[in-house]
């Protein structure tokens, strides 16, 4: 621990009691959570309970230089929550507070330590739901934090489309609300959006106003197996060139199925499938399906297996959230590496292939699941911690996906976020737009005390002169 | 014009010969347009013919020091394409190749000086469209400047979501892309909506990549008068909580149908009406009407009149794009000024009818249209050049208009940007926000050389420490 740290820690001690813990184990809990990355730990977590409390926080470790590093529910993939330069994790679960539902508006205001299935139980009676589906239970802070997406984006977009404004703590203490609760504006510089997917090195979100969706009339959920994982991408990106508004496609490969079954206790045929469902009222959702099932029929698709009850829908839905530890329940005692890539709609079948002919060629076990409507898939990667080669493997595979994405104008991350597993990466896919993001992080925090050390190394750029 | 633009100029002239002028009748005419703002005219015009000739333009001018004004069509209305400090235009209309056209992946790139008619014209036998309308046939890098939206973006959305990258000539000469082509990304700041509605203070765009839409299989346009403009907004609010997805919901009140009636011959009922046009599969337009007829119904609306025959529908919607000039008709030899509030939509109804007390009350001529599903509406308030208690009543209108928006949570410009015009009330609107705006152009164009004097005054602020 640096000198300016302890004493910084001395100050928020001394400020907040009991909510700051530098107990070893609280410390390890708040570097932990799903990343397969390296993390360390902070040298103190603060229990946050309002923004005020943010705000101070900030104010002491600003003072001192003292890193920041913001925790919503710790679901991130890419490292976000080390504390790569130690300083003060701010956990912001309790902050958890629903401000403001506006029904007839159809947006509401939340701390940013709500999750979303929270929010959505809070929904319930209004007819409106919070659209964005990661998978995880995240927490709202942290979905915008790292630019989520997950299940619903083809038909609803992501965290960049619905979150209208956000209250930030800066660097230095200061607060600001980013936008205001108008669904357009054009003035002045689009400050939520640049919040949105800044990983917490720009400032703190604590509170969050976001858009939401009426729930459609009706829901209807079905399974479509094929004959190939090829077939099953070329179905969606014909559906999206139709028009054809689905609400869901996502696709799982035969390895991945196989995983759910036992996982999950599904008995699902071990096939290449799409989990599908179609929003709109009931007629609407008729000619969605008569559309759909004709364009699946052409590729090879089977009959839809319907899951009408609500419960079976549920069943189906959870069974996909938990394709990642389906997945790692394949080999146990493995951990799971998540790759992320993003590409144009009609590269995806091809890119996949060459993917799935990597895993051969690299002797790996990696299921396969995709948000296929956006032209974003994961390798669910299983690794024996102990096999230094695989690991080798691993990140040869990562690598030569991202490279493929690039070279047909993908993305390294469609929606987990660069944090400190894709620094390198984001390099190659920026170019010399890497010092514009070098000059706009020196801007608002001049002391590079937000979340050092992710998305990029500040000091390897020169400000614009 | 300052020493340092005068050398700017020479070298610029060496550099581009014939390409350049400054010839009085060119520089006034680029600082004219429909803007009623007053405006200065640059010392030189740059007639673009390439990203490499803004690069090369760019960097002789931030040598200089010399301001740099984008300029594409002239459309913006709040004197965005003012030499506030002199210096160089650069007239991007030559740049109007269309680079890109991708079916498949629903996307293209042009280069900024593309209109979006000529965009739509080539797009023509791809089924798919361009479908942000602002009205004016505003120039692709121009809208994208100006976070552009107007009559399709209650279904469609606006530049915000349309763009997926732009290529950038920054403040001192460095060319960079924003983003990928894929259809979402985590992968760090988002510098794509960053330059979205910078109104050219932190680069000049000279291509941009698009989203594009599948042209719907049936556009259905109707006519619906109503006994009030509240009557109106009640309905298309209502109708965007019950989730109609409505393409184009626009109201022109009375007086504006009457000035229409005049401009654009058409022969409508002199009453509140929306114009609303419905897009899908035939029978989820039929669904959609059947809705929305119920719904206008309840408000008091007359029966649709259809416009069925595409010629109808054109002679409609140019009409809608007329508003402008058939109101300025209604006194020959005035000038129009827009106003441009938008709201959360529960508010509109509200907001609309104190706005129309307060023209009653300042004895004013200010025909109404709006995008009201977006909760966005615009005065075209006419004005006497010559009659200052006029210009000061109108002032007031607008002055009292954006409060009211603040009051409610709205913005005080919805689509139009703040150019010189709305400075002081962006001010109002982002409070310790603008410490931020200035920190990032700061960042970006350290020299101000980027249109200067537009959006925010710099040095009013302080940079972060």
């Amino acid at each position: 621990m640096t000198r300016a740290t302890r004493e910084a820690i001395a100050q928020l001690s001394e400020r907040f009691g009991d909510k700051l813990s530098t107990v070893a184990s609280v410390r390890r809990h708040h570097a932990s959570g799903v990343t397969s990355h390296m993390t360390i730990a902070p040298d103190a977590v603060l229990f946050a309970a309002s923004t005020q409390d943010v705000v101070d926080a900030v104010t002491i470790c600003h003072h001192y230089r003292c890193p920041v590093v913001p925790f919503g529910t710790g679901t991130s993939t890419e490292g976000q929550i080390s504390a790569e330069q130690g300083g003060l994790t701010i956990d912001l679960s309790g902050m958890d507070r629903i401000l403001r539902v506006s029904p007839s508006d159809l947006d509401c205001t939340v701390e940013a330590g709500v999750t979303r299935k929270a929010l959505n139980a809070a929904l319930r009676d209004t007819g409106l739901f919070f659209p964005i589906d990661p998978g995880a239970d995240a927490s709202i802070g942290g979905m915008a934090s790292t630019r989520a997406s997950g299940t619903n984006a083809v038909r609803y977009g992501t965290m960049r489309e619905f979150v209208t404004s956000l209250r930030v703590v800066l660097a230095d203490g200061q607060l600001i609300d980013t936008g205001t609760r108008a669904r357009k504006s054009s003035a002045g510089y689009d400050l939520t959006r640049l919040f949105v997917g800044a990983e917490g090195t720009l400032g703190v979100v604590t509170e969050v106003t976001l858009r939401l969706a009426p729930i459609p009339e009706r829901i209807g959920a079905a399974v479509c197996t094929f004959p190939t994982v090829e077939a099953a991408v070329s179905a969606v990106v014909t559906a999206i060139q139709s028009a054809i508004p689905l609400a869901r496609a996502e696709l799982l490969d035969a390895l991945q199925v196989e995983a759910c079954n036992h996982y999950s206790k599904l008995d699902l045929a071990v096939q290449p499938t799409l989990f599908l469902e179609f929003h709109g009222t009931h007629q609407a959702v008729d000619e969605q399906v008569s559309l759909m099932s004709a364009i699946t029929a052409e590729f090879g698709g089977s009959a839809f297996r319907w899951a009408t009850a609500p419960e079976d829908r549920t069943k189906l839905w959870q069974a996909r959230h938990d394709v990642w530890w389906a997945a790692l329940a394949l080999r146990p005692g493995s951990q799971g590496i998540p790759t992320d890539v993003c590409v144009p709609i009609s590269e995806l079948p091809g890119v996949i292939a060459q993917t799935r002919q990597d895993v051969v060629e690299l002797n790996l076990i990696a299921p396969l699941c995709g948000h296929v409507g956006d032209g974003n898939f994961h390798l669910c990667v299983l690794v024996d911690p102990e096999d230094e080669g695989e690991k080798r493997r691993i990140a040869e595979l990562n690598a030569r996906m991202i490279a493929r994405a690039h070279a047909v104008g993908g993305t390294c991350t469609g929606e987990h976020g660069i944090g400190t597993g894709k620094m390198d990466y984001l390099v190659a896919e920026r170019g010399a737009g890497m010092m514009t993001l070098a000059a706009l992080k020196r801007a608002l925090d001049p002391r590079n005390v937000m979340n050092p050390g992710k998305i990029l190394r500040v000091d390897d750029y020169q400000p614009y002169a």
